[in-house]
C-alpha cells in the first residue's frame, strides 16, 4: 500500500469516526465527548492554517492577526509587524517557559529558539500548555508541535540539551550568537529554568555576549514570583548581587527522591510568563516602559518594582567589563541620548487609568539608587564579599538564607 | 463495514502515519511536524490519562496532583483536596474565560458550568487556549472537548446561549441555584465577559441570589485589565458605582462591521485569568487575603488595589436588600466574628518577601472608606444620581467618559 493510499484510507475513515461523533446526543458523558475529540483531533492537520506572508490588519474571522495589527490603530504600538522580524531564545520550557512560547508564537515573532532537556510528565498537568497525551515526550518537541499547529509562521528551532555542560554551553553561545533569522545575533533572551546553575549559566553567557536577557522564577511554594530585566553593564545581572527572590532553588531531582516536591500553580506561572512576555513585547516594540524588577506576592497581590544597578565588585568579569563600557558610553554622550525617545511612557487618550509613571523608571537613574532592596523586600542569600555593595545596602533589611551552599554551586559553575 | 471494523482500520492506519512521522529526520520543515503532530494527535484518546477518585500526595511522575497537593506540606493550603467538592460559573469563554476554565480544570475543581454563545474564530487565535482546528466550534463545546482531554476528574456542565435574554437569564439563575455537585448552589461564579450588558446581567443575578463573584475585565487597547470581587451587601456590586474600567465597553459585532476591532494581548489576559484564578482559588480554599479591586496596568506595571464599599443609594433593589442584610448581620455579631479566622493573612517561613499586609484589606472596614476611586484611578464614567455617593467622592478625581449610552444601556437591561 503506498503512502497515498494510507492518506485517501485515512480520510475516509476519518469522515467516517466524524459520522460517529456527530450521531452522539452531545450529553456530558466522558465516553462521547472522548469519540468526538478523537474525531475532532484526528482531522486537525487539515484543518490547520496554512501560512500567512504579511501581516494584515483586516477585521475578518480568518484573520489571526486583526487583535495584534489593532495595537497600532490603538496607538499603542507604532509597528507591530515588526515582531515577525524579532528572534528568542526561551531557556526551559516547564511551567512558565511552555506558556511564555506559547504567547509568543501567538503574538507572530518570527523566530522561537527553545532549550530544556526534561520530558513531559503527568505530573506537570497542573500547569498550563502541556496535555496528558503528550507525556514521555521530551519538552521542546511537543513544544514545537503544538506551537507549529497553533501558528505556522512563527520559526521554531529546538535543542533537547542541558545547557550547564560545557559543549552544551558552546551551542547555547553559538545560538545566541548566529540563532537569528539571517543567523545573527537573537534579539532577547529569556530564562524560565528552575535552579541556580541553570541561571548562573544564562547569566554568564549573556555578560559574555553582551546580550539583553529577562530572569524569571517563581517560588517553591507557589504563591510568589518574579521578573527581571538584566542588560549587562546597565542593570544589575545574576551575579552581583543575591537574587531578590530565588525562584525554587531546591534541586527538583534530589527531592523528589525524598518523596518532598516544590508546589506550583498555574495562576502564578501564568501570571509570570504574562510579566516575562508583556515586559518582552515592551523592549522589542518599544513602548511603554520596560521594568528592571518586578515581583508578585499572590497571597497578598503586591508587585514590588525596582530598579536594581550592577554591583561594581560583581565576581563575573564580563559584567565588570559591561560596567565600564556603559559607564564610558555615558561619558561620551549627551544626556539625552541615553534612551530613545520612543521609550518614554505613553499616555493615550484612552489610558484607562489617567496615572502618571513614578519615578522608579526613569531614563537616567541617580548613581545612589544602586544594588538594594527595596521597601518589602529581602534577599535571598548574602552577596559575595564585596565591601562595596554591603556598604550600599546598609540600612536595608537583608537577612541570610540558603547562603550555605551558594558558594559550592558557583564553585560547581566556574568549573565548567 | 461496521464501526469496529472501522476502528480497527484506523488503528492500523494510525500506526501507519507514525511510522511515517518517525521515519521523518526531525527537522523543522512544516509537512513534516504536521504529520508527526498528526499522528500524535490521532492516538490521543488512547493516551488521554483515565479518571483518579482520590487526591494523593505521593510524588511520582504519573501523579497530576503531587505539586498541588505539595501546598498543604509547604503550609498554604490546608485542605487542598476541598477543591473536589468546589463547583464555578465562568460566564465567557473567550480571551480570558477559557484561560480561566483551564486553569480551574488544571486546579482540579469539582465542576465547571459554562455560559458563552460565541464560535472560535480564527482571530481569537492571538489569546491562549483555542487552537485553529477548533475554528468555528461553538466556544463551549471546543472547550469542553480540551478541559475533559485535560482533567477528566473535573465534571463539565456547558450552555450554548447569550445570557441577557429573558429565557437564558432563567436558566442561569437556576444553574447558580442548583448548578453544584449536589444539585445546591454553586459556590462562585466568576464573570469573563466583554459587554456592559452581559456584566449587568450577572450583577442583577447575583445580586438576586446573594451569590459572591469576581468581575474581570481587559480594555479595548489591550494594555489594562482588572478583577473585581464582589459581595453582595458587603462590597460594591457593578451597578453601585460605575466601573472603575469598564472592559471592552464597545460593540464587537457593530465595530467590526466598521472594520474596526479592539486589540487585545494573550499577556495581558493570562495576567487577569491569573489574577481571577488566583482570588477565585483564596476565596474557596481559605488562604492568603482575597483582593476586593485588583488593576493592572501593563505599560507601567502598575497594579492599584483598592477596596470598594456599596453605594446605599445604588439602583438595584436586590443590592440595596444585601446592604441592609450585612448590616444588620454586623450589628448582631461581636465584631472578632466579621470575618473567619483563617482570613487572616498567612505569614509563611518561607514567605520570600517577608512582607506585612498592609491595612487596605483588613477585616473592619471603617465605615468611610467607601466607593471611591483611589490613587491614580480614575471612573470610567459617573455614577448613576446619588447624592450620597457624589459626597462621598468628593475630593477624589473623577471624570466623565462615555456617559453617554450609559442610561439607554440600563434601560435595555432592565426591559428584559
Amino acid at each position: 500500500m503506498s503512502s497515498n493510499d494510507v492518506l485517501e484510507k485515512l480520510a475516509k475513515l476519518r469522515s467516517k469516526v466524524r459520522d460517529i461523533g456527530s450521531k452522539s446526543d452531545g450529553g456530558s458523558s466522558f465516553t462521547t465527548i472522548t469519540a468526538a475529540a478523537a474525531a475532532t483531533r484526528a482531522s486537525e492537520e487539515s484543518k490547520a492554517r496554512s501560512k500567512i506572508s504579511e501581516m494584515s490588519a483586516e477585521v475578518v474571522d480568518s484573520n489571526p492577526y486583526s487583535r495584534l495589527m489593532a495595537l497600532k490603530r490603538m496607538g499603542i504600538v507604532k509597528d507591530y509587524e515588526k515582531i515577525r522580524e524579532k528572534t528568542l531564545i526561551v531557556v526551559g520550557v516547564g511551567g512558565v517557559g511552555s506558556v511564555v512560547a506559547e504567547m509568543l508564537t501567538r503574538c507572530a515573532v518570527g523566530k522561537l529558539i527553545l532549550f530544556d532537556y526534561d520530558k513531559v510528565e503527568l505530573a506537570n498537568m497542573n500547569r498550563l500548555f502541556y496535555q496528558p497525551h503528550q507525556s514521555g515526550l521530551s519538552k521542546v518537541e511537543a513544544a514545537r508541535d503544538t506551537l507549529l499547529h497553533i501558528n505556522p509562521d512563527v520559526e521554531i528551532e529546538v535543542h533537547n540539551m542541558n545547557i550547564t555542560t560545557m559543549e552544551n554551553f558552546k551551542i547555547f553561545v553559538n545560538r545566541i550568537q548566529h540563532g537569528n533569522l539571517d543567523n545573527g545575533k537573537v534579539d532577547l533572551v529569556l530564562s524560565c529554568v528552575d535552579n541556580f546553575e541553570a541561571r548562573m549559566t544564562v547569566n554568564t553567557a549573556c555578560n559574555e555576549e553582551n546580550q539583553i536577557w529577562i530572569e524569571s522564577g517563581v517560588s517553591e511554594n507557589a504563591v510568589s514570583g518574579h521578573i527581571q530585566y538584566i542588560e549587562p553593564g546597565k542593570t544589575a545581572c545574576f551575579s552581583c548581587l543575591p537574587p531578590l527572590i530565588v525562584a525554587s532553588n531546591i534541586d527538583e531531582k534530589t527531592l523528589k527522591k525524598d518523596g518532598v516536591c516544590a508546589a506550583s500553580l498555574p495562576t502564578t506561572m501564568a501570571v509570570v510568563a504574562g510579566f516575562l512576555v508583556q515586559n518582552a513585547l515592551k523592549y522589542l516594540l518599544n513602548f511603554g516602559t520596560v521594568t528592571n524588577y518586578l515581583g508578585y506576592n499572590a497571597l497578598a497581590d503586591f508587585f514590588p518594582n525596582e530598579e536594581i544597578r550592577p554591583n561594581p565588585n560583581c565576581d563575573d568579569r564580563f559584567c565588570r567589563q559591561r560596567q565600564n563600557e556603559y559607564q564610558e558610553r555615558l561619558a561620551n554622550e549627551p544626556p539625552k541620548e541615553e534612551s530613545v525617545e520612543e521609550e518614554q511612557p505613553i499616555i493615550h487618550e484612552d489610558n484607562d487609568w489617567g496615572i502618571e509613571l513614578c519615578d522608579d523608571n526613569s531614563e537616567e537613574i541617580p548613581e545612589e539608587t544602586s544594588t538594594v532592596a527595596g521597601k518589602g523586600l529581602k534577599f535571598a542569600y548574602d552577596a559575595p564579599s564585596t565591601t562595596s555593595l554591603q556598604q550600599q545596602t546598609n540600612g536595608e533589611t537583608t537577612s541570610k538564607i540558603n547562603a550555605a551552599d551558594i558558594s559550592s554551586l558557583m564553585a560547581q559553575l566556574k568549573s565548567l
